[in-house]
């Protein structure tokens, strides 16, 4: 089947897959974490996600949420649960009822509002953390974190029937361990990597990438909630991922343009780090 | 940039570009006669076309509509006219209103109810006529004329001067040639191309054939409102259109059980005018 195209980057032991582009579509999945981010537009195999995060409701991000409902319910698949912005709740619930209407079928999903700064465990060793964004409505960036529960030092040296004991005590003999995997940036100004230490220390982080520093001022990007290639010399020292992927270029540049202007103010992209998804 | 995929077919002096599988998406156009069937999604290039004949209301054929509105306004182009089935003009009327609410921008367009027997002068030379498919909900199969107007035979002799005076003399001196180019059913049983003679005459049939001779009986797709190979087979002396594109294939069919089985059945392929767009 001819279908919508994406990337797929394999890091570690999970896959980054997606592709986006500024005002057009934008759709990441990372299917060994049973989760996805924005759902501007919907590959046919991305159906077996079933945990979206939305970040903003602007349409290139949103448009493919009924869609996405509509074939897991024909796909005989469980009814998924769709994390986005509070005041997005009562429209989507409302455009899901035209579409009812329309095609004549069932929308069964379960909305979830959210805010920044919120903590939703998705698995039992996955946890996705909101932040707010910078951008021209309410939007939110994400942090996937792997969450490890371990034995306190101090315990170390017991028998598990000690350990047993004590816990049976009620003693807490564990603490946490998070480790962010995977930061998405949702479309937004670039400073929020500085405010958010989690963004720059990730994995893998996916960013925006709207400008490339050919026509528009700084400020003017920044007044309308985005991000510029000259975000990322400003930090380029920063970045403490693994992996680092730009991507939701402007649809006025060509690939060889987008290449030609990194190449000239990132040569060597970052150490072999950054990752153009263009 | 990395966009949905489209078949593209260059026939006579215009091209049918789109692609269709069943229950995922289907979206057709002709650039030539600014016009387009169905918006199941929509290829960036394809908002130029500002006219749009939606077949019936499931969302395979229609979830784009949003995104098709957005995205003229934003490239600046004039509002779109879109011609739907009458019962479908509310809801999506009601589900625009929503996605201003959540995308913050307004989403000019006009929408048209249509009915099946209709006639629609989309220029002066082209007229697409409506008719009543054979699917779950209402539906409808269109027909894209040209339209030549014509001196009659009886005038043909006349100086320049006569026939100018004869028109301004309030006489009918012409009479009106449609030659039907291209046909597109749309989702329904194939009997239709039967009941009316347009569909095998035009030069181009675009046809949907969801099933093909495999697993489920003829009865079975036929309640459904769809079309089997078998149909095709048993109307195939029919057929005097110059192209027939097949499309619309269920997704559990891989591209070479669609072409075999078109080949054990219809060896040659109609003497190579069928053209299976998989």
């Amino acid at each position: 089947m001819r279908d919508l195209p994406y990337y797929s980057f394999k890091h570690r032991d999970y896959t980054i897959e997606g592709y986006s582009r500024g005002a057009v579509q934008t759709y990441w999945r990372i299917p060994e974490f049973n989760l996805g981010f924005d759902l501007g537009a919907q590959p046919w195999s991305f159906m077996g996600t079933p945990n979206w995060f939305v970040s903003h409701s602007h349409m290139d991000h949103l448009a493919a949420l009924p869609q996405y409902v509509t074939r897991r319910r024909m796909m005989k698949m469980s009814p998924p649960t769709i994390y986005l912005p509070k005041e997005a709740k009562v429209p989507v619930e409302q455009l899901l009822f035209q579409w009812q209407r329309l095609d004549r079928g069932h929308l069964p999903c379960t909305l979830v509002p959210i805010e920044p700064d919120m903590e939703i465990a998705v698995s039992r060793n996955i946890l996705v953390k909101t932040f707010l964004a910078k951008h021209t409505i309410n939007a939110m960036s994400f942090v996937v974190y792997q969450v490890k529960t371990k034995l306190k030092p101090e315990y170390l040296c017991l028998t598990g029937e000690q350990i047993r004991d004590l816990r049976q005590s009620g003693v807490e003999i564990t603490y946490e361990v998070r480790t962010p995997l995977v930061a998405y940036s949702g479309d937004t100004r670039l400073d929020i990597l500085l405010q958010y230490p989690d963004f720059l220390s990730a994995q893998v982080l996916i960013a925006e990438m709207t400008f490339i520093s050919l026509e528009h001022p700084l400020a003017t990007i920044h007044k309308y909630g985005h991000s510029d290639l000259a975000d990322f010399v400003s930090i380029k020292d920063e970045f403490k991922n693994e992996a680092i992927i730009a991507s939701h270029f402007s649809t006025r540049y060509t690939g060889k343009q987008i290449e030609n202007q990194v190449d000239k103010y990132l040569p060597g992209r970052l150490g072999g780090r950054l990752k153009l998804f263009i």
